[in-house]
């Protein structure tokens, strides 16, 4: 037995966008959204698929809850505030009710977590493996959003958070053996990405470049470095690390080359420095300065004893 | 051979996003939209699945197109005009890169032609078949959007161009013998929607209500009269049909409650009626008005010489 596409929507999408006028209760085709004078429109669209970037088998929560997150945390990386979503869901035979009931409620917590509504999409039928596509929608104050091209040499380059917990987790989930409460910890990581929004609404007027790391510290730089047209030193040892990945052989180059931790990384002018080291007061999660841009071109990282390492998708070594 | 992500983003996705400055050359994870003072953002989303919805031997042209134009409906029935869009391309296995450079050479045709670009999207493999989604984003004047909210009793209902020809352009490609350059006609009606954004610019403020016509006559006319709690009766005789449809078995069903034919059904006030019919001379197709609201709930359809039909999925007969 399984829900038709109306009923889907009556009984499960529907709460999912009251309190939001402009989804005109998803009976109409399209949503309407107001964008308030001095405001802008962000937009993003993710999507992901079973077997690829989940599994069927996780929580449906879970899954809910990492798509809706990893689209806020694009959100964050442009400094935006949320604003509302619209979801694409293609069933697979599968995906029974219950499984979509569960999906449903994790997308109410986390929208009322994080302040926005559902405002429309569509469900399919597929043949194939579940595909879950998102659209965000979020609003920046007019010319403030944080863009990947701003970057200048001599600019301190930050990080949000620890890095590293979110590719162990996946180990972890892979069969890496660590103590219960240790692979708790990263799984969650892996599973539950933290949008840093708050961050992302300091950092206007403040960073020159952001983006949040989904491909990997050395990758997402490599994306500001290349749009800014500058290069960058980074101090390996400064990368940070969580009391529990610490403890882990190859965190360190899962911090360096791992993805998914959906921290920000930053860049801001040297003589800010202390404006940045302020917010980290009001914030529940680190701010470590890990290295800095500099005129040229390609990144090159060293171990804080001044040795050049070489990073690349296998890990790294001394030069 | 297949092209990485990265390489199909700078070869085929980059050029689509060219002359709008939010789409930021594609390289942040988010684009930015300013909704100019006195507008109103209008935001849809529809996905599109191999086998379900279309062949993978489809043209990548036409298939592109669909997508575009279903999602463009369903602007013009909300009256608003075209920005961009994002798409996401969930990859199979036997998706090539000629197919993909043809999908991108049917979307740039297309957005030419319609006014509006790509600001941004995923690319995701799957090892299912093709998904495609795709989230269109325009603007309507604030407070001026057309609603399916809106009929009340003693409107006029009236739609745009004919209705069945592309149920029947179906029929054709599953196997229906009818002389060629009708077939190509109707398949033609089937693969490649016209959206009325045009008419929806002028219905603007006189239509009461108004939807794509998708699902078909019977279903859509259904959505309008739920939504705004009123009921309407249906002159069948009325309902318009192509030359080439009208020559065939069973169009009058088909237009009944065939779908896909992305016309725009409305209701406007009787009394308006001549400001309607004045709209005819500035559009390359008709204005037919094929009924009326009234109060209560529920469609009649009537055979033209007063007699009650029953329609229901599976075709229509005399009660």
């Amino acid at each position: 037995m399984s829900l038709g596409e109306f009923e889907l929507i009556d009984r499960l999408l529907k709460p999912l966008a009251r309190g939001f006028p402009g989804a005109l209760d998803l009976t109409d085709d399209a949503a309407l959204v107001e964008v308030p004078d001095g405001l802008e429109l962000v937009v993003a669209k993710d999507a992901i698929v079973a077997g690829v970037h989940f599994l069927e088998e996780d929580p449906p929560e879970l899954v809910a809850g990492k798509l809706l997150r990893v689209n806020l945390s694009d959100l964050a990386a442009m400094g935006a505030d949320p604003l509302g979503y619209l979801t694409v869901l293609a069933r697979s035979r599968d995906i029974d009710d219950t499984w979509l009931k569960r999906f449903a409620a994790g997308l109410m917590a986390d929208q009322k977590r994080f302040g926005c509504h559902l405002l429309g999409g569509d469900t399919v039928s597929t043949p194939g493996p579940l595909v879950l596509s998102l659209t965000i929608l979020g609003t920046v104050p007019k010319g403030r959003a944080l863009l990947r091209r701003g970057a200048r040499p001599g600019d301190d380059v930050w990080v949000s958070g620890t890095l590293g917990d979110a590719a162990l987790g996946l180990r972890v989930l892979r069969g890496l053996a660590v103590p219960e409460d240790e692979a708790i910890t990263l799984v969650d990581r892996y599973r539950t990405p933290r949008p840093r929004l708050e961050l992302g609404r300091h950092l206007r007027g403040l960073a020159t470049a952001a983006i949040d790391v989904s491909d990997g510290l050395v990758a997402d730089l490599g994306h500001i470095l290349e749009t800014s047209g500058v290069g960058a030193i980074l101090d390996a040892s400064l990368v940070p690390l969580s009391p529990v990945a610490a403890g882990i052989p190859g965190a360190r180059e899962a911090a360096l080359t791992g993805g998914d931790d959906y921290e920000i990384l930053f860049t801001a002018p040297a003589d800010r420095r202390a404006e940045v080291e302020a917010l980290r007061a009001g914030l529940d999660h680190r701010l470590t300065r890990i290295g800095t841009i500099r005129i040229g071109q390609g990144l090159e990282v060293e171990d804080g004893a001044g040795n050049r390492l070489v990073v690349d998708r296998g890990g790294w070594r001394h030069f």
